[in-house]
């Protein structure tokens, strides 16, 4: 099979990390029987400066009509707000339909308190859909505001997705990975005793979901947001699949990636029908741009977790366990994580270990 | 003086915690020449249940009229959306216009690694508006949408709240009180990278406030709301003062009380102009009601908060190394904090020591 992958590396750091996804892609092994096409993408603010659109048409065609998924690195957000920018990868989710964003947030097994869960994050609704209006009070001062929307489409097949993950996981766990769940668990994160109408509706309709027969298995609770917050920093272990909005998958996963150290970690999958988007969760870091100590980490997981989404279960499992295989053996850390290794360094280890 | 205080213990262990905060004003020293008369005042789903109003327009007028300020406990929220019932907090705020939520959270000072920071949260606007309504596709499917509203005058008035308060801190600092803050500081929070308009102008008009010419000595940085939750664990050390709106602030608020091991330590105050009403950050919590060992010190110290913002500082500091001698000695603690002390106990050792 030739898989044909979108490279958006965008601005600063995403710049060193994406050709670090391509890298691992090049080196799986030939038994995996796998081939790569690439094409080199734009998107981000240095394109905007230059094209004037921060998200080209091109792009967003190409994509659609000639790849099987992508790679996306990160992009900058301009210090003040900028006329006519807005954040392409919140467009590209949206143009592409990729209503789920998943954010596995996984510690090495031998840690001391060892976790294991994954954000499963709608990605096309709630407040990201960007109708925002201003306008003067009668004393001339401003008022601004937004729409946040939530439809029972799109949280239905967000929870769906939620306990089609925890089952694909708990099938994993099955054929004998080590773990520290016993048995599946949704949790479903709303602030609803605030917004019973908005929230309500995700609240309910995600109960629906998983009340269906093939996630009989599966349990279900939920928690209000702040207090989802508060319980991921207490008793993280507890939690296997945590599906929310937008938003709140997006505050929800900066925080639990602040449990395993570091944000370069983290992976994450902008997941729609038959198409993955790889995209760390780390932005573009500009302090640290260009000096070669990025942590790699996060994109290679996410390569692993675009092809999860791809059918690629057997070559994703190969990168994942090259990469716990570097953290588990502590030599080579980038100094996001305490060590001295350069961005380069732990590729080729990562690599070797393939 | 004599200050009038309403109780409004509210739900679950609201009806625990509230009477400590009464017992604790009764228990200050004469020397303060500070007298207190209370009322009691019902808000809550019991109240709902019984009167058909959780929040009776009773207890807002004897609260407007004839209260200099007031405690209140907590509220349960009902596991299923109940027609006609909405959270009376949210409620009593906006009508008594408590334009701030101002939660200290810091831990002793002889911990390892001690925190004190303050999280000054917009209290009447945001998604809190509750301006919703439900409508239906042309698939017949239910769309929901909820107005999130910031202004410009709220925002000014928050964030020149969250200077003062910093510059109080400060001022506090340089009378000799031990604390990690060198100088003050006061973050911004929003997520102008996506809501540019609303959070756009919570930001802009925030840094226009602490741009004023008395706050010249005050540090003035900004984190976007995501990082800001990676930031509070990966560095909590770092923060002095955090504004934020509503939303943001609810959610931050918690995720800093895991930080110093239990929401059962964080108080909280509801601010208006010349009117505080003290509020635990906890909730009813309905699995330990009844039980005598809910932690009174959220509530002990919102009390302390109350007070200080009515301007009895000295009184409110008494408070203060009471619980905090309760705290460092660390012999009388609640379960929550890994103690066997009743609820009872815990009030009864900071009584002693006042
Ligand atoms: C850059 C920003 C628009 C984005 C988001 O809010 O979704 C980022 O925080 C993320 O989590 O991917
Ligand atoms: C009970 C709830 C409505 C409330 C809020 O969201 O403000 C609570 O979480 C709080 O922080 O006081």
């Amino acid at each position: 099979r030739t898989l044909r992958i979108g490279l958006i590396p965008g601005d600063g750091i995403g710049k060193e990390v994406i050709p670090a996804g391509r890298k691992i892609l090049e080196a799986l092994p030939a038994s995996l029987k796998l081939k790569f096409e690439f094409v080199d993408l734009k998107a981000g603010f240095e394109t905007f400066e230059q094209t004037g659109a921060a998200l080209p048409d091109k792009t967003v065609e190409i994509l659609k009509n000639e790849c099987d998924g992508a790679l996306f690195g990160a992009v900058s957000s301009p210090s003040k707000a900028v006329k006519g920018y807005s954040s392409p990868i919140v467009a590209l989710r949206k143009r592409l339909d990729l209503y789920a964003n998943v954010r596995p947030v996984k510690s090495v097994m031998t840690a001391k308190n060892p976790i294991d869960m994954v954000i499963v994050r709608e990605n096309t609704e709630d407040l990201y859909v960007k109708e925002e209006k201003t306008y003067e009070a009668a004393d001339g001062s401003k008022i601004a505001e937004a729409i946040k929307r939530i439809s029972e489409k799109a949280s239905f097949r967000i929870a769906t997705m939620a306990g089609e993950i925890a089952l694909r996981r708990q099938k994993i766990r099955e054929s004998g990975a080590p773990s520290i769940h016993k048995s599946p668990l949704v949790t479903i994160t709303h602030k609803s005793n605030v917004l019973s109408q908005t929230d309500g509706l995700f609240r309910a309709t995600a109960r629906e979901a998983l009340a269906a027969s093939r996630f009989s298995s599966v349990g279900v609770e939920e928690q209000i947001v702040d207090s989802m917050v508060y319980k991921l920093f207490r008793q993280p272990e507890t939690y296997d699949v945590i599906v929310a909005p937008n938003l709140y998958g997006d505050i929800l996963s900066d925080g639990a990636a602040a449990l395993v150290g570091s944000l370069g970690l983290v992976p994450s999958a902008n997941v729609g029908e038959g198409f993955a988007i790889g995209e760390p969760c780390h932005g573009s870091a500009p302090d640290i741009m260009g000096k070669n100590i990025a942590n790699p980490i996060a994109t290679l997981r996410s390569v692993a977790l675009m092809l999860e989404f791809l059918n690629e279960e057997t070559a994703a499992a190969k990168i994942y366990a090259a990469v716990d295989g570097n953290l588990e053996e502590g030599r080579l850390l980038s100094p996001d994580l305490g060590g001295t290794a350069t961005t380069t360094e732990v590729v080729e280890d990562i690599l070797r270990r393939l």
